[in-house]
């Protein structure tokens, strides 16, 4: 019996070892006639019940060494691929039936054309991400964290980072909280969900939300099975005032600093108002502080989370400040839910990179943060600056507001050209956003108002890009509309 | 007026500046002056409706200058702390109610004393963590990175990793994928949760489980509304024959290279009867490849997934080859299940870090992975090797098993000793667990067999602490009792 004739007992004679485009020399030997007798059994060359030469005839044919063919039949057997009996010799395994054809890529996904400028709101300029220092922290962190740390570690978050954190947050924002009641997650969305999880264990059905702000943050709580009305949002932000007229929430989601993406400020009564529903409805408000540090026109407003640390659960993140893929962010939060918050973590299991997490409490602890923050500040002032000026210029009908802080602004259009505008963007390469999917009326869509206008994040271009991306932004704002 | 009579008029009159501990020199006065205002008034020294005195007069008090003052005031009127009036000066704002103590602690979690050895399975050495060659790739990875890598990315993991694990897992484990194929998840739970949410989606009811396995996933799967009847484990691994009795699976989760925590090896007539069962039944094989890479006495044996990649979905993870703490895993999915896992995924929006995905690429591709898995691997074995060769010497009636491969060893013990065992080791500062919180009988308690045995982690003490560790696990082992 030849070994093609006992190989593919049915077919033309092949060349065993042409066949299986063996590579004979080198360290791989093994391996490689291993992976060659998968992959002719997974496509069907050699069919179930093939006998195989014996080891020692393969070997001669190949020029191996015996032991190595009789070792990777071995392994094929213990792998299932295979049978060897004694006295039948090595078959394909009856069983295994050929699959025909390499795994297919994944249904490709449809081609996008890279925008030439991308001025959707939630990203900063990632030009700029401070990758020096953030590899100088790393390696501090690396070269001093205890063996411990490289565990699966505590669900609250890394000690060191939480205590970086409430210095932080103390110093920069006004948030009154301590090292204990901070837990980091994997960005806003992950603590949001652990949240919902809490609230809807505590009994909570409803969370009050903006009238104004991400379908995303929307959808999920929805999804966590809370029913979730609106309070609108005027030039003062969020109507606080409205919370006590709303039935059966249990908590609401607000952005004081900035309200998302409206830009606006909650002013001073409506923070009080909201603290106030909180303390007399026994309510929670959720602080959604993504931008605070970005405040232009002044120092940052502090956050409502200060006024009452019991009732406000405070949520930073690196996300705007330093750069999205790092996905951390942070919660301070009331004293009584620490333990459900740890408990609904403990149980997702879903914790961040330790060594992300010590890299960047070394970021904050050694002032990279705050240089970075003061430093992007200003390049952001500088944009928004130019952004004015030159829209006052050359499309002067357009208002723009939201300008006091944050990455985005707001062009307000006329009437009923909204989608126009974002459609001529689009075949600018130009990616904007209109206002009209944040807009969310919950349960009163006839009070909300239409006023059509773009959100433009200002910030996420880089600095070479800039300039381009104003000029192309100018270009497409609509001709002045009598009215 | 004096300042400290408009400041605190029920009492008696405070010296200001003093009674805030402001600190007026260096740049930081503004800032102090509002930390130092928003605490007098959270801790109720200055009560609701207190008037201020003008930002003139108090300037004057503290030798700042007005503006500052000015400022502070105004940010905390802002921030709403103060509420200013024309006419009617500045005054504490008369809805905030006092706190009245710091934020304490959240409560001390019990003071665990910090055991001498850890011998309990699923961390490997940490002090072998490759640090300094984590770095050289974190820099090549930082140093590489499209600005693009820094922001929200693609919710199926960083493609430079996922190619990365393509060509390693085929290499190295005979994973039969493409890159497109790899989904990077936060860990093997993480992996598992997604998995669970996506069978649940597609009607699948219940998922079988072996009858030896870590609690934590099986509650996973539980709490994810899955009935996870058991399939039996013995000395050849899951009795996968069974799968075809158990009413309604529409999967199975096995460890088939190591049974978790037995450690034997899937038998080759089960790895096949395991396909055949998913291919007849339309079922789903998940295969928990957690320490495949770990196999001491001859290659490691090939991922089950190679058999037929259509039908299993291969998990595995850097937790035991590199460290829990960075939490990255991956699953190689079969074709079908891809939109729906990243549909799944994309929902839930939870992400590992980007510059953490581009480290561990860069760290596979340099071949820093495999070199650190051979050294690893060595090293566990000598370990292994050691606990073998001084417990025949020292409790030669302590049969050891689950040797082939992995992190662990099971030490069968005398009836009726395990629990005295494990509390021998506690007083002697030893974590180590029984193999009884493995166990799991599903519907069929009566059919499981009850040897008492050890669950020993012989690879998580460092190196200088594993002859001392070795040494006291010997100290509690049981004398031989005569059956």
């Amino acid at each position: 019996m030849t070994k093609s004739r006992a190989i593919s007992p049915a077919g033309p004679p092949p060349t065993f070892s042409a066949d299986l485009h063996l590579e004979l020399h080198g360290p791989g030997l093994r391996a490689g006639l291993i992976q060659a007798l998968r992959d002719a059994i997974r496509t069907g060359r050699l069919p179930s019940g093939t006998r195989l030469p014996s080891s020692r005839q393969l070997a001669g044919d190949l020029g191996m060494a015996r032991n190595t063919v009789a070792d990777a039949y071995a392994e094929l057997v213990a792998e299932g691929w295979l049978v060897g009996r004694q006295g039948s010799g090595t078959r394909v395994a009856s069983r295994i039936e050929p699959r025909k054809a390499r795994p297919a890529a994944a249904p490709a996904r449809p081609a996008r054309r890279h925008p030439r400028y991308r001025l959707l709101p939630g990203t900063p300029d990632l030009a700029e991400f401070p990758r020096k220092q953030w590899l100088a922290a790393a390696r501090r962190a690396l070269n001093t964290a205890p063996n411990d740390a490289l565990g699966y570690g505590d669900a609250l978050g890394r000690l060191e980072l939480r205590t970086a954190l409430a210095d932080y947050l103390g110093r920069v924002r006004g948030v009154y909280t301590a090292p204990e009641r901070i837990v980091i997650c994997a960005g806003f969305h992950h603590g949001l969900t652990l949240m919902a999880q809490v609230l809807k264990a505590r009994r909570v059905r409803a969370m009050a939300v903006e009238s104004y702000g991400l379908d995303l943050h929307r959808d999920l709580l929805n999804n966590a099975g809370l029913r979730i009305p609106a309070v609108h949002v005027d030039e003062r932000g969020a109507r606080t005032d409205e919370l006590s007229e709303l039935r059966g929430i249990g908590a609401v989601l607000l952005t004081p600093a900035h309200q998302y993406p409206t830009g606006v400020a909650l002013s001073p009564d409506r923070r009080v108002a909201a603290i106030d529903w909180a303390r007399q409805s026994g309510g929670l408000i959720l602080e959604d502080d993504y931008d605070g540090e970005f405040r232009y026109d002044r120092q940052p407003v502090g956050a409502l989370q200060g006024l009452d640390p019991e009732r406000v659960v405070y949520f930073g993140t690196a996300s705007k400040a330093l750069a999205p893929g790092l996905r951390l962010a942070w919660m301070a939060l009331p004293e009584e839910l620490i333990p459900d918050v740890a408990a609904a973590k403990l149980h997702a299991d879903l914790l961040s990179s330790a060594l992300e997490q010590l890299t960047l409490a070394e970021f904050i602890a050694s002032g990279a943060y705050d240089h970075h923050v003061r430093s992007m500040r200003t390049r952001y002032r500088r944009r928004r600056d130019q952004l004015v000026a030159t829209l006052a210029q050359r499309a002067p009908h357009v208002r723009v507001t939201g300008l006091a802080a944050g990455l985005q602004a707001v062009l307000e259009l006329p009437r009923g050209t909204e989608r126009s505008v974002v459609r001529a963007a689009a075949l600018q390469g130009m990616e904007v956003s209109g206002i009209t999917p944040f807009r969310y009326a919950g349960d009163a869509p006839s009070r909300l108002p239409e006023q059509d206008a773009l959100v433009v994040n200002y910030a996420a271009p880089s600095d070479s890009a800039w300039s381009g991306a104003l000029e192309a932004l100018c270009n497409v704002m609509p001709q002045k509309v009598p009215s």
